[in-house]
């Protein structure tokens, strides 16, 4: 078991009494579902945590595209990660970003200093990737933070009040024109939120323009949307789309991206809102650990999860690539992040227990799917659960039950209940609250 | 009753179904308390109201300090406007900015458009005034609205976290002192719930510094705090302040601020959170009546509340100054703002009633002071009904009725009282999430 030889001068100045300082220390990049669950798992007695994270709290990012279509408040898919860890002994929780990594010396640089580790496990999760087209994202921005899902409802919402009182027909129907780009989960999710959103809770709002004839467009680039679902779910998911109003186009290549127009398979479509849910790529800093990236900036991680050439550091989550013991390729998805911190915090403890520090022994990460959900609108979905295929309204009650199941925090479970209940039977959303725009709507929507 | 000779070109052309354009029209300028109540008392049969707000939604301004503190989250205290309407017929909700008036030719100019009107109801409430500092607002933000009570929120959580890895502790202090400035109820509210956020919420959650220690300072110029209140409850008040553990400082009069300084007294106190809470204002736009204003910047209507030498124009709420019939100065609050609209309401309903356009026969408004009722952070507070003085706990139990009584809105209602409840009970506060900072906190509050 390797000691930390150097500490650093901050925390051992102004350490708290809640501190033992002998203990082994591990640094956690990232307070995601792989971050939390590590530290969840490490006993708080067997090593000192200090987890960075660059954001105050834990996003439950699977319903992010609900505060994006305002059926949910910001408050309620986020919980501060201090209050979670609340006053567990051994932890420090850092609001700092990190700026780089200095393995050989088992150090990790942060905006405001640095620190010595004896386990490093970095899980910075993912960021919207364009595909080398960088200059599309001022255009159509893409879904990974609070502050994403806020401006993008306070981007849709302020182009339908210019709806309200735009007189020209064709500059009114632009601002009335969703598109989603990107087939998977969250463009499916996102697609059937918003013609949701359109035609059962905007379509009252409006004296001169009818949100119900909101053109919803959903494109994607394989043949087929949730590819990754069997393809009998995906034609599921197709209807229910269709059955939403959304327009689906798949086979559809998107070539370029300007200022309120989408051109795709050489067609040029207007709309002043344009969401991007195609891509994720690697954090930035997973370039840092100096190890091997995919193409998308992800870690090529060993079985065991760790960096190649570093067994003290592990990185999870959507930010590394990996072909599991079965020889499947793990997801970028809550579930394998989760599986992925308990995976690594097993390994930490079993090292930290008295076996010692024994790399060549580590079990290698498998996978488990556990099944797949995804909602189209209210009261349907697609699934699947250990084989058996869900569709409709089952599909949505089984993510109902696990997205509630899941959701970290006391409150924002019965926060969030009470929101969909609210929404379930009366078809208003209380969320759609315009903030960070004062003076009426911008007068243009890029 | 006047008749309007010219319409709105645009509302002509896309006018839907449930909009009767022969009756008259009236626009109310402002989604507040005034503007709300002066609507709902117009049955929808009578006439056409269009109501214009720069903002989508209407904002429950009393409990504004809890989402500035933490205690709520923004939704919770904001309906959007569309929503209380629905689909009630004749009314028109438009998101825009009013620009300015032409009384003469019964004309609003918005950024998006004109309207013309039958009667004119001006309600757009009030700002903070800096008594002629302006450059004070840069270090000092007020509370006014949403996007303020975020950013104080913002600030003040990031700098706690600024605090707990900063070594020099002059800096260290500084990030842990909020100086609120103003003793009247804005001040005091939120003096005690900061008070209360750092000893019982936020001092779990930190490891290297102690929250509870933090400075909370509330400056005041005249001799007593709540200087509106009868003297035995400002003194009642002080002591459950200092019983929080609010430096209280009266007859100190604000000289200078500075990035992260105030001058008071000749004294400089080094404050990363200088929270304005002392002056306000009437709306920029009350200027554009034309009518005679009071040094804050208030419309001096005639006693029936209308505009000098227009007796189709109404100014109501915060941005009028009026003694009344009773020779009450009415205070610039929800009550005298409610009242104001349900008031001018009466009348343009009696005229539109038959007995023709009468501004010499009109009725005086006359203040009924329903009580007033303040809370100094959790389950205390002062306040006075029906001349019954409450202190302590039962004027914070009354105020929480009051205040949720009068919360616009079911799913708000539902939603606040489950989180004071939680937080009544937990001591935890689920809304201390950032939105809007990434990449850590700046390295600098100012």
């Amino acid at each position: 078991m390797p000691v930390a030889t150097r500490e650093n001068a901050r925390s051992v100045t102004t350490m708290s009494t809640t501190t033992d300082s002998s203990l082994p220390h591990i640094v956690v990049v990232g307070a995601g579902f792989a971050g939390l669950n590590f530290c969840q798992r490490i006993p708080s007695h067997r090593a000192r945590i200090t987890i960075i994270d660059r954001q105050n709290h834990h996003l439950f990012q699977p319903l992010l595209y609900q505060v994006a279509t305002a059926g949910l408040s910001a408050v309620d898919i986020a919980q501060p990660v201090r209050a979670l860890f609340g006053p567990r002994p051994n932890l420090t929780v850092l609001m700092s970003e990190v700026t780089g990594f200095d393995l050989a010396n088992k150090m990790v640089k942060h905006a405001r200093g640095e620190l010595t580790y004896d386990f490093l496990i970095v899980a910075a999760g993912g960021v919207t990737s364009y595909f080398g087209h960088a200059d599309w994202e001022q255009f159509a921005p893409g879904l990974k933070t609070l502050d994403d899902a806020l401006r993008i409802r306070r981007q849709i919402l302020c182009s339908f009040e210019r709806a309200e009182t735009e007189s020209d027909a064709a500059k009114r129907d632009a601002a009335m024109t969703i598109v989603v780009i990107g087939g998977g989960p969250t463009g499916v999710e996102l697609a059937g939120a918003f013609a949701e959103l359109t035609r059962t809770v905007l379509n009252r709002d409006f004296d001169h323009i009818d949100p119900a004839k909101a053109r919803v467009l959903l494109i994607e680039g394989s043949p087929r949307v949730l590819a990754q679902f069997d393809p009998a779910l995906s034609e599921s998911a197709l209807h229910q789309l269709q059955k939403l109003g959304v327009e689906v186009r798949t086979g559809l290549r998107v070539e370029a991206i300007r200022a309120g127009e989408v051109v795709a398979g050489g067609e040029t479509i207007r709309a002043d809102n344009i969401i991007w849910g195609a891509g994720v790529a690697g954090a930035a800093i997973a370039k840092q650990l100096g190890a091997e990236l995919d193409r998308a900036g992800r870690v090529k991680v060993l079985p065991d999860l760790s960096v190649p050439g570093h067994p003290e550091v592990f990185a999870l989550g959507d930010m590394v690539t990996l072909v599991d013991a079965k020889g499947v390729t793990v997801p970028g998805v809550a579930q394998g992040a989760i599986q992925m911190g308990a995976h690594a915090a097993r390994l930490v403890m079993r090292e930290l227990d008295g076996e010692g520090f024994a790399p060549a022994g580590r079990e290698a990460f498998a996978y488990h799917d556990k099944g797949s959900l995804a909602t189209i609108g209210r009261s349907s979905g697609v699934g699947e659960i250990k084989g058996v295929k869900l569709t409709g309204f089952t599909a949505w009650l089984a993510w109902l039950m696990v997205h509630l199941l899941f959701l970290i925090g006391f409150r924002n479970k019965v926060s969030v209940l009470i929101q969909w209940t609210y929404s379930y039977f009366t078809y208003k959303r209380g969320a759609r609250v315009i903030t960070g725009a004062t003076g009426g709507p911008p007068a243009n929507a890029a």
